[in-house]
């Protein structure tokens, strides 16, 4: 029962994820839907990211948070088209909540639209909202075991952002650990090591994704 | 409508928390529900909280993962019974979950036992188990915006472990924002600062906790 209910809300999703797609290609923009656990370094990942492809993209985002708007603040003080969303208390972003905010961004005039999802290494990634590509932040603060725990996010993922390697030298997170477990569940997965603190890798990653949508 | 199946769901879960309840004070055993985002230090909390605590009590742990075993075979070594429920996908542990195992806990002869639930900040904090008390663990490297970003767990804890202090010399976060955004959604919360990997702030933490129950 409970699982027939569940299957319906993912059918109904999946219908509007297709319309938001054709939207996206209608306008020409390449839509990016960053997943990560809360703290895994999004926001400032975003931050580092519009810095190094504002010169080349025109990029827009979308900001999922349960309450408030500080990470939509700190975006747009970038001088870029930004709007939040508040899902009150949601989980995750699902099709429906992007749907209803697209009139409110310029989609004709950019090339990029990133999407940052609610913090949460499990839900997200049930849901498609008519993105191009799921990519995922995890920090190296959250330990090595994370893809075998949360394997759905690595398996859907195009690319892992493994954010705070400035931190390796202070814990005992084995990196290789969580390059092979995640490389076991999803072969094609892109891998970054970065720090988003110092700016370490950031060219790599920006490069990468200028090459998906140039 | 989707409401309306939330409610529902939220009412049955409520229903079976209840008799959960009734079994655990009946046993006579206090039931903690810890909470925290992936990678937040749960195990490694309990690891440590055992270590001080099984002198003094009887603990049994409940261990909640969406796949694998691994935590259930960390907490097993110290000696006490562990029963792992992997949740297949879902992002939380509910009442009905708990319920399915007790018969596989000597439940009269536990003083304490703690439920870990799956690492996620959020769905956690909306489904009730049966439990005494909610406690949740955040890592200083999650940042300090998480209270205003994700208010409810702060709102229904009892205790607000922030762990991995000993990495505070290598990022900024403010652990004073994070204190004073936590009091203010819930001014009764108890906050232990503690690292986990170094052992400091065990000691208060757990004498807090053994304080509750003896």
């Amino acid at each position: 029962m409970k699982v027939k209910v569940v299957t319906r809300i993912l059918e109904a999703n999946d219908r509007i994820a297709e319309e938001n797609r054709k939207r996206f290609q209608e306008a020409g923009v390449y839509v990016v839907n960053l997943m990560g656990a809360p703290g895994a370094g999004k926001t400032t990942l975003l931050e580092r990211t519009i810095g190094a492809l504002k010169p080349h993209l025109r990029i827009g985002v979308i900001e999922g948070d349960i309450v408030g708007s500080d990470d939509a603040e700190r975006i747009g003080a970038h001088g870029i088209p930004v709007v939040q969303i508040n899902t009150g208390g949601a989980c995750h972003l699902d099709a429906n909540m992007i749907n209803e905010v697209l009139d409110e961004l310029p989609l004709k005039e950019l090339d990029l639209l990133i999407i940052e999802n609610v913090g949460n290494l499990v839900c997200p990634a049930e849901f498609r909202v008519g993105e191009d590509r799921k990519m995922m932040v995890l920090s190296v603060a959250e330990g090595h075991d994370k893809p075998l725990k949360y394997p759905l996010m690595f398996r859907e993922s195009s690319a892992l952002v493994l954010n705070k390697i400035d931190l390796l030298p202070y814990m005992n997170t084995d990196i290789n650990k969580v390059r092979n477990d995640s490389l076991a569940l999803n072969p094609q997965l892109k891998i970054f090591e970065v720090s988003c603190a110092t700016g370490a890798g950031i060219d790599a990653w920006a490069q990468w994704l200028n090459g998906l949508i140039s």
